[in-house]
């Protein structure tokens, strides 16, 4: 694996996870490997869990880390062809990657969608330049359509908690008072769709993700039907992919509480991480035992690491 | 020790500020202590010596070290319990202390006070709920009402510069233009219950302390009388704390200046720094040779070194 | 060296550049100089390649590092003497610099020209400042007037790609939206001026530069005729120095282009980057064969390394 832009990266998803479920048992046994390189860690958009995770992972593998917020310690970029850059972006990507490619060995991303124009989101300009210019492997910290080292920590947690060999997993959308990326909920779509499990997909009319990204998911508009006796109820909040980066819902009846959790198979409940309580979940919900969530936040850190241990492997 | 929250979650202030003065002749002894281990620093407000000592000393130690800036890096938390969370915080302080405690073994908190509501400065909610829901160790790097480890450093310099065996010891409120917090002067108060020395507090009358931190401690409204044959003045402003979070008085003859430092007994002048000038102090008091609020800075290195190898014994 | 202020800190350059390349060669060798021993790199304004490479150059000699944005994470420093403090600045240099020097060995600054007062920018108030009460090596990472570790690293980047031993080199202006200082242009002349070659300026008449540093360099006003057989073109955007700060000339035929450097001697391009592509050089030149800015960036890394192993071995 050169690049980890995509969970589809991975040669083999269930090795993966057991693999980064041995690493968790004994998390510095490589702490040689990333001796003498240099990873750098550019947001373009603010983090808690993966700012502090993949930092985590990196000195865990004794990788160097350079930490820089582009927007408030650089400067904005240009990614248009043949431009003339007489406006407010003050260099272009090809050289910004290609120099940072210079200092270091590896570089992880953070560049969330615009939410305002569906084809370029699509067509993920700053991951994508930065792959082609940058020449060194690059690591997808949340981009605009997908978030595949928090999809990957998910596939872990699933497997610690699963009971049933192949488990009911429901994706439920839930509201937000603000228009939301798609990309945590499309990495999850993708990575579900190379599990052994019952995968259901609910939201209320409208709120279908990229049909390039479902395929033939199934999707369920009645949310408590398609939490019948489900083993893991994983919410998140996304803004309209049609009507595209709208807020077009925000039906409180949606929000997950206790008596929808009670038709599920003792189902455990996830989330990504921020949640707004009581408007996404109740707190009933997020402080029961069947929460999982910081279980799963934990586990950013060994999806984190089992990515950069395959990448220092293969470079 | 698990947590440093206050000067008295020391068990012997005496006993302590001797090993920070062992540990400060051979400050890298202890640098395989924290081999493998993370502290993160949390700054929901800026800082220069704080975020400088606290990452020397804990790179003596061999800790990594992960310095997160809360307000421009991430998001807005929410404090209150029950809330319907729809406006403009994005995550719970229950979540988001959970889950820095899975990346890091210590987490160290900057955030002051609000000056606007006093009942809630005093509850330390930033503090205290980290404290409550990160489970592992909290170190202060100033709260709402305490500063222990400039507290600490100010009982290091204060063991090193004395000669008589009591000192005198005088707090001095000083003039400023902004409202300031009453962190600092709180913990040196604290400090300094714990010391034998005569201690005496001099500020304007409606300047009171917090009389559950002073308790019995001397007050004089006379500012020259209080500095006759002290050996030390340690100089501070802050708000009103009856009238709470107003500037009440800016009279300059509350500012420090030689004619005042020479009814002191040869008094070593101290200030925690930052510091305006020719407002706070004259520079005819700061330049001179008793001005030790450098090797005061510099005591921060190992107010911070010692709190957190105890900690790190500890845990 | 004490210090790396100035190009003319370095003993010899000749002799700086030569040991750059070799260490170049073996970028580790050095890897425990630094030991226990700390960097602080100080930002008054924003950076890439130098927030990057110097950090890497730093971790390369095992020194700890640690960055400060100083405008968001600090506040506002007085530099100027006896002021009374009771406006916007916080803090006075004197304490600030000297606190600095107490948790780290060495201290590495970029504060940008004000482009408005050019006596104070001349008088480098903030890393003579820094210098005069720090006490510890101070290293320009771009100052008012000067970019030092930018011309090491063109000089490194020249000796590797020069054919013939007395080359000729350009320095020719290019119009530029905004008004950018004279550090990098300054730093280039004073470098040239202790190279064997044949050193022409070229700009618009107004777009002289401080005859304190040009001195007696060759200016040329017709860019195509300076242009002729020259072996590198070095190309920098400038504002007025006469008219202090001013962009007193935008006009598009001063961009580089083919044509241009079709009269060259199969010259390389140069720049020190960030670069606005097509308004400063037409894609056609910064992407042909013979642009060498990504080389050139590459040796900033070299130029910091050198720079700091010199200042650790004689301090």
């Amino acid at each position: 694996m050169k690049h980890y832009l995509n969970i589809n990266n991975l040669d083999n998803l269930q090795n993966t996870v057991q693999e980064a479920i041995t690493l968790k048992k004994n998390e510095l046994q490589f702490e040689h490997l990333g001796k003498g390189k240099t990873i750098c860690l550019l947001f373009f958009n603010n983090s808690l869990r993966t700012r502090l995770s993949t930092q985590k992972a990196a000195q865990n593998l004794g990788l160097n880390v350079i930490v820089m917020n582009f927007g408030s310690e650089g400067w904005q970029l240009e990614y248009e062809d043949g431009v003339v850059m007489n406006q407010d972006k003050a260099e272009h990507v090809k050289e910004a990657a290609e120099v940072i490619a210079q200092y270091c060995d590896f570089v992880a991303i953070r560049a969330f969608a615009s939410l305002t124009d569906k084809e370029k989101d699509k067509a993920e300009i700053v991951l994508n330049n930065f792959k082609k210019y940058a020449g060194i492997p690059v690591i997808n910290m949340e981009s605009a359509t997908g978030h595949p080292l928090q999809a990957l920590a998910d596939a872990i947690t699933i497997e610690e908690y699963k009971v049933a060999h192949k488990p009911k997993v429901v994706l439920s959308w839930a509201p937000h008072p603000r228009a939301l990326p798609h990309a945590v909920a499309n990495s999850f779509v993708e990575m579900m769709q190379l599990q052994d499990a019952d995968f259901v997909i609910t939201h209320p009319e409208g709120y279908e993700l990229d049909t390039e990204i479902t395929k033939n998911a199934k999707i369920e508009y009645n949310q408590k039907k398609a939490f019948e006796n489900a083993d893991f109820v994983y919410v998140k909040n996304w803004s309209s992919f049609k009507d595209y980066g709208k807020v077009v819902c925000t039906d409180e009846n949606w929000m997950i509480n206790e008596e929808k959790m009670n038709v599920t198979n003792n189902g455990k409940f996830m989330h990504c991480l921020p949640v707004r309580r009581n408007v996404v979940v109740a707190d009933e919900v997020i402080d029961s035992e069947n929460s999982i969530v910081i279980q799963q936040a934990n586990n950013r850190t060994y999806s984190a690491q089992i990515v950069l241990k395959k990448i220092l492997e293969n470079n």
